[in-house]
C-alpha cells in the first residue's frame, strides 16, 4: 500500500490522481489534500477518500469548510502551514505536486527534504529552481517522478536504458491551435483563440502558454533539470496528433518513444506506480484508425517564446525564473485583452535582458527573483501600452 | 572484452556483425567464423580479423580454403563438425546466429547448450522448434538476443518494464512491394516484381516472405516463442516507411516504441553491447524531414500468409516448423516461375491441412518433420500444376 499526499487535489491533475487511486484501492490511500478555495469539491473528496487532515489556501476558506465538515474526523488546516502539514505527513511516502504556479515551489521542497518521493506535476518548480530542487532530490535520496505526457515520456524512454548513451531528448508539441496561422494573423489573435487548444483541455495559462510554444520552452527547461542535459541535447519535433508523447534518441541511431492517446492518467498513474503499471481500462490507441502521425520543424519566428526559453537555459541561473514571472505577467495581460499575443515574447525578451545575471543558491532567492521579474514586467508593459497609444 | 563466434559470417547479418565489430576493437574481438562456400569473403575476414578457427560448409570449399590461407594460423574446418567447433569455441562468450535455413538450427543449439549468449538473426530456429530453443536457453541460463529489427525493437521496449504489464505486442510491416496491388493483379505477378523491396535490401527467400507477408507471419511465431506471449497478444500494424520498428503496448495504455533509420547495424550492435549502446556514426533519423508515418492494418484477404502462420502458432506442436517447410518450398517454385504467387499460401495451407499435429521433443524430430513436409509441398505443387494443365 502507498501512502500518498496530494498538494492541488481539486484542480485536474488532482482529480486524476484521485480517479486512479480510487480504482486501485488495494495499491494507494490517500492520507492528506491541500486544495486552493474550492470548499465543494474538497468536502467531496474528504467524503470519499477520508484523508486525516486536508489544507486550504485561506484560513476563510478552511472555516467555511469546517462548518459543512462538522461532526467527521477530518482536521482542516490552512495557509502555508497547512500546505507543508500535507507535504510531510510522516506516514506518506510519495507526494504528488499538482498546485498551479510559483506556490508550489515551498511545499514541495518541504517534501523533498522530508524525504517524500515526489510525482510533479507543477512546471515552476523545476523552471524557477531546478538545481536546488534536484541538488535537493540528491541529498534526500528520494525519487522524482514527471507527471506531464512529455516528461513522463522521456522518463518511460530512458527507463532500462543507460544515460551515457543517450545522444537528444526529442520533446513533442502539437503545435497549438496556431500551429497553421500567418505571423501577419498572430498579431491581431485573441484570448479566445488562444484558448481553443486542439487535443488537450487544460487551464487558461497553460493554453496561452501551449499557443505561443512557451509550454515547450518551459518544459525544454523542466527536461533539462529533470534529465541532467544541456538544452542542446533537447531538440522539439511539432507533432499535431499529440500521439508520440516524446521521444529518446540513442548514440547507436535507435529511438525510443512513448505513445498514446492524449490522457493524463498513464503518465500520473507510472508516477504512483512505478516500476510497475497499473490497469487503467481505458480506450486501446489504435494507430491504424488514427492512420497518420505528422512532424515539422518549430517555426522560430511565429513562436520566438521556445527561442527565448532555450536562451534562458544556456545562460542557467536565474534566467529561468525570469523568464517564467515575465510570461505570466505578460499572459495574464494577453488574458484580459491587454497584450497583444506576438507581444508576449517581446515582454519576456526585454525583462531577460534587463536582468543581471545570477545564480540561485535559495529559494526565497528564486522568490525574490520571481517577484523582481514581475515588477519589470509591469514596466515593460506600461511601456509598449505607451507606445501603442 | 567480449569474444564473438559468427556462424554465417559472409551473409548480409555477418558483414554486418563484423562491421560493427570493427568499429569498437576496444570492445568486441572475433574468435571464429563459419560460412557457406564463400571462400573469397571468408579469406578476406580471416585477414582481417585473425580468427583462430574457421568452418565451411564443404570440405571442398574447406580445402579451396587452406590452399589460399597457406602459411597462415587460422585453421580451417569444414561440415556440421566445423559448424559446431565455431559455435562452442571455448573462449566465447557470444554466438551470432545468422546461418539462413534451418541449418542454423544444430550449431544454435549447440551453442546454448555450451553456456553462450546468442545474438540469433536465423528465423528458422524460432519458428521450428521455438519451445525447444527456449527451454534450452533457460536451463543453460544464457540469454538470446533477437537481431532482427522487429524483435530488437520490441526487446528494447520491453527493457526495463515488467512483463506482466504487457498488453500486446504491435510488430509493424512494411506491407512489401505488393501492399497496394489488387488481389486481381497479385494472381499475375512474377518473382521480380517481388524482389523489389521498398525499404530494406534483403535475400530472394526473405523478399519474397515480405511480399506474401508470411515474413510477417513467422515474426509472429517467433515473437510469440521468444517474449512468451500467445498469438491473440501480438498484433501486426503495416507501416510503409519501417521507422516504426515495432512497439508494447502496456495495461495502463501506454505504448513503447523503438525507431529508427532502416538500418540492421542498430540491432546487431545492441545484441553485442547490451545493456550498453555503442557510437554507430549513422546519420540521425530526422522525423520532420520524413514528416509523416502511416499505419494501416492487414490486409488478410490479399495476404492470406498472415492468417495462416497465426493458425500455425495457435495450434502449437511441430504446425510452425510444417508451415515454414512448405512456404520455403512454394517459394523456390515461385521464384523458378513454376508456381504463381497466390499459390504460395495455398501449398502453406494445403500441407498444413494434411500434417497430423503433433509435439516436438527432439531436433531430430524438428528435422523430420521438416523433411515430411517439404515431400508434401512437393505432391501438393504437383497436383496444383496438373489441376492447372
Amino acid at each position: 500500500m502507498k501512502e500518498i499526499s496530494i498538494l492541488g487535489s481539486t484542480g485536474s491533475i488532482g482529480q486524476n490522481t484521485l480517479e486512479v487511486i480510487a480504482a486501485h484501492p488495494d495499491k494507494f490511500n490517500v492520507r492528506a489534500l491541500a486544495a486552493g478555495t474550492n470548499v465543494s469539491l474538497l468536502k467531496e473528496q474528504i467524503e470519499r477518500f477520508r484523508p486525516e487532515f486536508v489544507a486550504l489556501a485561506t484560513e476563510e476558506a478552511a472555516d467555511k469548510l469546517r462548518e459543512r465538515l462538522a461532526g467527521t474526523e477530518t482536521a482542516v488546516l490552512s495557509g502555508i502551514d497547512g500546505l507543508i502539514a500535507v507535504a510531510t505527513h510522516s506516514d506518506v511516502k510519495m507526494v504528488v505536486s499538482a498546485i498551479v504556479g510559483a506556490a508550489g515551489l515551498v511545499p514541495t521542497m518541504a517534501a523533498i527534504e522530508a524525504g517524500k518521493d515526489i510525482a510533479l506535476a507543477n512546471k515552476e518548480t523545476l523552471v524557477t529552481a531546478g538545481p536546488l530542487v534536484m541538488g535537493a532530490v540528491e541529498r534526500a535520496g528520494v525519487q522524482l517522478f514527471p507527471v506531464d505526457s512529455e516528461h513522463s515520456a522521456i522518463f518511460q524512454s530512458l527507463v532500462g536504458h543507460r544515460h551515457g548513451d543517450v545522444r537528444r531528448l526529442i520533446l513533442t508539441a502539437s503545435g497549438g491551435p496556431f500551429r497553421a496561422t500567418s505571423l501577419e494573423a498572430l498579431k491581431q489573435v485573441t484570448a479566445v483563440q488562444a484558448l481553443a487548444h486542439p487535443n488537450w483541455s487544460m487551464g487558461k495559462k497553460i493554453s496561452v502558454d501551449s499557443a505561443t510554444m512557451m509550454n515547450k520552452g518551459l518544459e525544454v527547461i523542466e527536461a533539462s533539470f529533470l534529465f541532467d542535459l544541456p538544452g542542446k541535447q533537447i531538440s522539439v519535433h511539432v507533432h499535431p496528433e499529440s500521439i508520440v508523447h516524446s521521444m529518446v534518441e540513442y548514440i547507436d541511431g535507435a529511438v525510443i518513444a512513448q505513445m498514446g492517446l492524449p490522457d493524463m492518467k498513464t503518465p500520473i498513474a507510472y508516477a504512483l506506480s512505478y516500476p510497475e503499471r497499473v490497469e487503467l481500462n481505458q480506450p486501446e490507441m489504435d494507430l491504424c484508425s488514427i492512420g497518420m502521425l505528422n512532424f515539422e520543424e518549430p517555426d522560430h519566428l511565429r513562436f520566438p517564446c521556445l527561442k527565448l526559453a532555450y536562451q534562458a537555459l544556456e545562460e542557467g541561473g536565474d534566467a529561468p525564473a525570469v523568464l517564467n514571472a515575465a510570461n505570466e505577467v505578460a499572459v495574464q495581460f494577453f488574458l484580459s485583452g491587454q497584450l497583444a499575443f506576438l507581444q508576449i515574447p517581446e515582454v519576456v525578451s526585454r525583462v531577460l535582458e534587463m536582468h543581471d545575471p545570477s545564480g540561485l543558491t535559495t529559494v526565497s532567492e528564486v522568490l525574490r527573483k520571481d517577484r523582481w521579474a514581475r515588477e519589470r514586467s509591469l514596466e515593460v508593459i506600461r511601456q509598449l501600452e505607451g507606445a501603442c497609444a
